[in-house]
């Protein structure tokens, strides 16, 4: 049971309650770089990417916000820390949410003109709290990183409301995947604000991939969550992809392909592994659900191969072709992705 | 909290209980070349795997067992399909354990005289149930997948238990994650041997990585799960370096480097990716568990890096090296590298 929050709008898109859970990617240009980032924006649309935020480091990163939204389709958000005058110059930019970490702005004062601001823009702000910048007091009033996080974002949220500002999404995400788990539960159970989860710092792709899938497996298996975003040291492309996979393992949503395939194992007379990658590869932009099964051998093949759209049943150097629950046709191994491929276009699913 | 579990033995290690969470894989070679199996054994052992399978589908298979576990150092599993007389044979060769699906098998007879070998060689044998295999009685019973798999490895219980045989590993792999989560959980209340978790035919190395980290990491988060094997259509030594990572994920095993690396963003000013990629290529067969941090810039930067063992907080083209919470150094991008290097080698860390 997905938990209850509060929705909020961001651009065209809504945020929470029973909305889809959002897939958040960052970029990892020179912001101030105003056709790198616009090209990379356009790329992680491209993957299915639903909200982008952007790095707001400098005036001139601030003052291009305006001319990078024109040319892209999805919300964009600016990244703020240290410096509130570049929050307010990305507000006067069209920005579509502004994510803070009210820990680091500085005074109330400053907060406060933040916030006045970005009332009159009818934008929201994400409080986005973080292990690695959790402020001091935080963690020696409690000495224990779970509460710095959740007192960190409710004192935050106090803030805010103090000042009639409501528009609130939380994140409290920490390198570590338990002490992440742990902080958004007890944030769940005492705000019904939307919640943007994450794992912070995650590491490379395959390292970073785990921690996510582990962390936010276990959120959104527990119903918490409304937007995502796995962080990757990579291109950020593979964030999006990543965070689709994630989100299709717990049928929460349905994007792209799902190849159910077997590790090959004694009882495998085809080559298994080169054919399923070339077959990946060959439907990496295709974005329609589609389920292919690609198994080795008799043991579970036929069983998987009906349950899919598509799939194949090794045998020797040849495969059982099966489409929709019907055994199509035997066919050799070295015709058996060209066959798969031609199935999907009869199928006119578009790749 | 783990669930408690019935110990039992396999070989010289223990599953269940209070047992370290087992990682195990399974080869894709010919069983019957000696030689190749046995080399990927040895592979599988240098990264951590702890347990075995190989896949038994003939004579020729089951009768080189003996040889195989000769050669190796870890408990070998016997995976038996169809002919229970690849069992006995199997059983007779000294194996560690036995993988079957008691609903392949065929008659009670045979089962029966599986069971009886199994008793006079002290083996465990593992109920693998399977999404791909499950008999179609138990389909049309239910209608459930879930409900069939449990329903499968409840009357296999009945048959082992009838015939006097306890030493039981379960596991109800399903290649969807919700189903197997949900068949494990209610087979976990149900019985209280121990549980080999894993989702079946997850796919290729980061579409498969996904669904096992996510799986797996919802059961073992609540406590479920006692041997876990990753399955992946790729090199099985893959499958045994993401067991550890999602294992490590929840503090539940410390194997390996743990890199903190941040995603990049429009802060960062010193190539970071290419950087992170290097080290962990470099710590990539250490199994000390070294928490590392490479982060871009200052935000979480210094933060992140005071938690680690190692840590470089990057500058401008520069970063700041720290070890045990302090500050060190600053050095030139290109040798942050060689740096990281020389502290982990000061700190005697075998690579």
């Amino acid at each position: 049971m997905r938990r209850t929050s509060k929705q909020i709008k961001i651009g065209n898109l809504k945020i929470g309650g029973n909305e889809p859970i959002l897939v958040q990617s960052m970029t990892n240009t020179k912001t101030s770089d105003v056709s790198a980032t616009v090209n990379q924006i356009k790329e992680l649309e491209k993957a299915g990417c639903e909200i982008v935020r952007v790095a707001v480091l400098d005036k001139k990163s601030a003052e291009v916000l305006g001319e990078i939204k024109r040319r892209i389709n999805i919300p964009l958000v600016a990244d703020i820390h240290f410096d509130y005058r570049l929050a307010l110059i990305a507000l006067e930019n069209g920005i579509d949410k502004l994510r803070i970490n009210p820990g680091n702005i500085g005074s109330y004062e400053r907060v406060k003109a933040i916030v006045e601001k970005t009332k009159e823009k009818e934008v929201p702000i994400r409080i986005g709290v973080n292990s690695g910048s959790v402020a001091d007091k935080y963690m020696n009033r409690s000495k224990n990183l779970v509460k710095a996080l959740v007192d960190s974002a409710l004192d935050s949220i106090e803030i805010l409301e103090s000042l009639g500002f409501y528009d609130i999404v939380l994140s409290v995400k920490a390198s570590s995947v338990p002490v992440t788990i742990e902080a958004y539960q007890l944030l769940a159970k005492q705000v019904d604000y939307p919640l943007h989860i994450g794992i912070t710092e995650a590491g490379t792709i395959l390292s970073g991939t785990v921690k996510s899938a582990v962390g936010l497996g276990v959120l959104l298996y527990e119903g918490v969550g409304d937007t995502i975003r796995v962080s990757l040291t990579a291109n950020p492309v593979e964030e999006v992809k990543v965070g689709y996979k994630i989100l299709n393992s717990l049928d929460l949503r349905k994007r792209g392909v799902d190849i159910i395939s077997c590790p090959t194992c004694g009882r495998c007379e085809i080559d298994l592994i080169e054919m399923v990658n070339e077959i990946e590869k060959r439907l990496e932009s295709c974005a329609y659900p589609l389920k292919i099964a690609v198994m080795g051998c008799v043991v579970n093949g036929p069983g998987e191969a009906k349950e899919a759209d598509i799939g194949v049943a090794g045998g020797k150097k040849e495969g059982l072709i099966f489409a929709k629950g019907k055994t199509l046709r035997k066919v050799a191994q070295e015709d058996i992705v060209d066959v798969l491929m031609a199935e999907i276009e009869n199928r006119k699913i578009e790749i």
